[in-house]
C-alpha cells in the first residue's frame, strides 16, 4: 500500500511537478469537504492541473494503477460529488481559472472550470451580455462544478439551466484523450450530444477543462414583485395564472410560512406579510422599464392578491431587500440547526400543493421541523429538514427512511429526487427508486463507455 | 438465408400478428426511400408497432437473429437516416400517432412517434400553446423522427430547436427492455440526460416510443419583416446589429440572390426586390401588438436599410406571402435540378459572410450553381448545390470531394458539417472531419451501450 502510494507519488510529481502534487495532512483536509451536511474524507493526494493536458496526464497515471479520481470545483456542492469517499486522488481545477474570451459578436464566453460563476457573469454584463444561471453559490461556485451538476438557479424558469448554455466542452478521459466538443454554434447534428451528457454527470464520467458557454443580451429593466398568500394553494394557482397569462418571469419563487417566519427570527426583522402563509417572489425583465412595468400591470391583473398588497422593487436597493429573505434562508436554517437533511425534489408544478402537503404530513408526523421553499415556477422544491433537537444517533438512523420516504411522495406526485442538486453520495441508495433497474444499468455501460475501469468519482451517482 | 428469412419472418408474425409484418414487394417498396435525394434501398421486412412492448418484442427477435433494424418515422429525412440501407427490418411507428395528452396546467404534450408536428402545433394551439420548433416539412414529418433527428426550423433562434422542448422519453432497446425516462419537470438532475443523449441519435441508440414535450404559452401576435440588401456582408452585419440591441426575433433567414431569383422563377412572380443581393426574413412575436410593432421599431432603428424600405406584414395573408418565396426554396431547386446535394453546415454566426464567400468561390470553380438560403441568426446555412447538366457519372465522382470540401470549409471557419439534419448515410463518412478519433471512438462505446450488437440502423453516423 505504502510502496503503492509512492509510486502514484512519484508518477505524479514527474508528470506535473512537485509543487502541483499535494501530500501534507493539513493541506489535503481542505479537500476533505463539500458544502453536504455532515460528510468528510480526506484524498491520499491532491493534484491541481493547469491544462487539459495536465488533467489527462493525471488520470491516465491513476487509470493505470488502478486509483479513485475525484474531480474538483470549488467544492461547494451539497450532494457529495466533490468529496473523496473513497481516498485516492483529488483532481484540483482551481488553477484553470481564466476567462479566455468573451466573444460580443457571437455571444458566447470560453472559460476555464475554475472561474467563479459570479465572475462570468460580470466579465458577460461588462459587454451587455448575460449568463443567465444564477445558482444562489453563485459568488462562491465555479462554473465547472456547475456544468458538473447540470446547476439550476431562479432564472430557470426563464432562461433554463446550465445546460441550455454549454455550447462547447474539452474534457480529459481516463485514459488520458483530451477531447474538444460542439463549438460556437447553437444549433448541432454532428454525431451524439456529449456536452448535454456530460453536463450533470457529476465528475463520473469526465473531467471537464474547457467550457464554451452561450451567451444572450443582458434586459436593461428587472422589477421585483412581492405578493402574500393566506394558502399556499392561493400562491400555486397564481404561478399557474401568470404563467397561463402569457408572463414568464424570470424568476416565480415560494417561500412556505415556516421558511418566512425563521427567516425573519434570523434576520432579527419583520418581513413584510409576516402573518402570511406563503409568499411569491416575480422578477420580470425586459428591454424597457415601459415592459417591465406593463407585464407587473398583467401580473396583478391576474392573481388572486389585491393590487394594494403586492410590494413592487424597482431600485436596486429595494430590490435586494426583496431578495434579502430568499437568499437568507439556508443561512437561517443552518444558524436554527447546524445538522440538517437538504432535498431539492421537483414535481409536476401543478402537484406542488398536494406535493407539500404530504411531505408537511410526514414531517409533522415523525416530530421534525422543515422549511420548504424554492422554484414553484418550475417545481422545483427545497425541503430542508432540521435535526433540531433529536439526538445524533436517532437522526442517523432516521435519515435513510426520511430520505426514502421524501423521494417516494415526490415520485407518486409524478416528479423525481432531484432538480438541480444532482445524486451524488449522498442520494446514490435510492437512485434506483426513480430510475428503475434497466434504466440504472443502461447508465452504468454508458458510464463504463467513458470510465471502463470505474476510477472516476467512484460511489457518486451509482451504488458499485 | 432463405431458411434465416423464414424464421424471422415467423417469429416476428407470431409477436405481432400477420398484418403488422410487410413482406410484399410492393409495400417494402415504400419503404426504401426518405428524401434523400438518390438514395434507395428497400428493406426484407417491414413490422408496424403498436405499443413500446410491442417494439421491444421486434427488436429482441431481431437482436438475438444479427438482423439490422431501421426505425422510420414519416420519412422526410434528408440524409437517409429511415433508409434501410443494410437491409433488413424496418420498424415502422406509423401507427403510433396519438396525441395522448395536453396538459395545460403543467404546460405539456404527451405524443406518441408517428404524430405529425403540424398536428401536435395546431392541438397545442388549441388550448392557447405553442410546440415551437418548426421544420420546413412540419407537415409531413413525424415528431418521432424530429427527436431522432434533433430536429430545428426558423423558430430555434428564439425558441431553441427539438431538444430544448423533450421532457421524457419512453423508449425500447435492443434487448426488448422498455425505458421510461424524465417527467413532467423542466429541471431534472437525478442521474445522465438520456433524454438529451437520444435526442438527435437518428436511431442509432434506441426506438423512441412515446414522448413527452415541454409547450410554451403560444405569442398571440407576429409581425414579419422583408429586408432587402445590396451585400450579404451587410444583411449579416444587420443579423448582429438586431440582436445586439436586445431585439430577439423568432426567426431571422436569410436568402442569398441565387435563391431570390431561382424562386422567382419558379413561383413565376417578381420578388419584392427582385434587385437585391440578399434579403432578411425578420419574424417578430410577442403578447400583443403593440409589443410587436415596438419591436419592429426598433429593427428599423438599428439596421442598414432605410425605414421605408422595408417591407412590414401584420395580417397572416401579408405574412404567407413574405414567407412563400422562402419555403419554396426547396421545391424551386428541386423543380430546377431533381438531383442536387443539400448540405446544412453551421458556423459562428460571424463567419457567414466570409464562409459563404469561400463556398461560392469554390464551388464557382468546379462550375457548379448553388443556393444558398437559412437561419442568419443561428449560423445555420443550407447550401443546396444543383447537378444541373453535368454529366451523372461525373456528378457521383465529383460528390466526394464536394462534401468533403464543404465541410471543411465550415470547419475551418469554426463550425460543423450539420445544424439539423443529422449525420445519417450520406455523411457518415466525413463524421471524422469534425469529430477526430477519438470522439469518435467514444460515440461509438457509447452506441454499444444501447445496441452491442449493432444492429439498430447500421451504417448511419458510423462508419462501421
Amino acid at each position: 500500500m505504502n510502496n503503492r502510494h509512492e509510486t502514484l507519488r512519484a508518477r505524479l510529481v514527474d508528470a506535473l511537478g512537485a509543487s502541483n502534487v499535494l501530500t501534507d495532512g493539513d493541506l489535503l483536509q481542505r479537500y476533505a469537504r463539500d458544502e453536504t451536511s455532515d460528510l468528510e474524507h480526506a484524498p491520499d493526494i491532491v493534484v491541481r492541473v493547469s491544462t487539459a493536458i495536465e488533467a489527462g496526464h493525471a488520470l491516465a497515471i491513476c487509470n493505470e494503477l488502478g486509483v479513485p479520481v475525484t474531480p474538483r470545483g470549488a467544492g461547494t456542492g451539497v450532494t457529495g460529488g466533490a468529496v473523496p469517499v473513497a481516498g485516492g486522488v483529488v483532481l484540483s481545477l482551481e488553477r484553470m481559472n481564466r476567462i479566455l474570451e468573451i466573444d460580443e459578436r457571437n455571444m458566447t464566453a470560453l472559460v476555464e472550470p475554475g472561474v467563479i460563476t459570479g465572475d462570468l457573469q460580470r466579465a458577460a454584463g461588462e459587454h451587455g451580455l448575460m449568463y443567465p444561471p444564477d445558482p444562489a453559490s453563485l459568488e462562491s461556485c465555479s462554473i465547472g462544478g456547475n456544468v458538473a451538476e447540470g446547476a439550476g438557479g431562479p432564472r430557470a424558469l426563464k432562461y433554463g439551466t446550465t445546460r441550455d448554455y454549454v455550447l462547447g466542452l474539452e474534457f480529459a478521459l481516463p485514459d488520458g484523450s483530451v477531447i474538444i466538443t460542439g463549438g460556437k454554434f447553437v444549433k448541432n447534428a454532428t454525431g451524439f450530444d456529449l456536452c448535454g451528457l456530460i453536463t450533470g454527470s457529476e465528475g463520473t464520467l469526465a473531467v471537464i477543462t474547457k467550457i464554451l458557454l452561450r451567451l444572450v443580451p443582458a434586459p436593461p429593466f428587472t422589477l421585483d414583485l412581492l405578493l402574500p398568500y393566506d394558502t399556499l394553494e392561493a400562491a400555486v394557482d397564481d404561478v399557474y395564472a401568470i404563467l397561463a397569462n402569457k408572463i414568464l418571469p424570470s424568476a416565480l419563487e415560494f417561500m412556505e410560512e415556516d421558511a418566512i417566519r425563521i427567516t425573519a427570527r434570523h434576520l432579527g426583522e419583520d418581513m413584510p406579510f409576516p402573518k402570511a402563509r406563503a409568499h411569491l417572489l416575480v422578477q420580470l425583465d425586459g428591454p424597457s422599464g415601459e415592459s417591465v412595468r406593463d407585464q407587473a400591470a398583467a401580473v396583478a391583473g391576474c392573481v388572486g392578491v389585491p393590487d394594494g398588497r403586492i410590494i413592487a422593487a424597482e431600485s436596486r436597493t429595494q430590490s435586494e431587500r426583496i431578495w434579502r429573505a430568499r437568499r437568507a434562508i439556508r443561512e437561517a436554517i443552518t444558524a436554527e440547526s447546524p445538522v440538517f437533511l437538504a432535498e431539492d425534489t421537483v414535481v409536476p408544478r401543478s402537484e406542488i400543493p398536494p406535493f407539500l402537503k404530504g411531505i408537511k404530513g410526514y414531517l409533522n408526523g415523525k416530530g421534525l421541523r422543515s422549511v420548504m421553499f424554492g422554484h414553484a415556477g418550475d417545481g422545483n422544491v427545497h425541503i430542508d429538514v432540521l435535526r433540531g433537537a433529536m439526538g445524533r444517533a436517532e437522526w442517523d438512523s432516521t435519515l435513510p427512511e426520511l430520505k426514502k420516504n421524501i423521494y417516494e411522495i415526490a415520485i407518486a406526485h409524478g416528479g423525481t429526487i432531484t432538480g438541480e442538486h444532482g445524486i451524488g453520495y449522498t442520494r446514490r441508495d435510492y437512485l434506483g427508486l426513480a430510475l428503475g433497474e434497466e434504466q440504472l444499468a443502461l447508465l452504468k455501460r454508458i458510464k463504463s463507455a467513458f470510465d471502463p475501469h470505474g476510477i472516476l468519482n467512484p460511489h457518486k451517482i451509482f451504488v458499485d
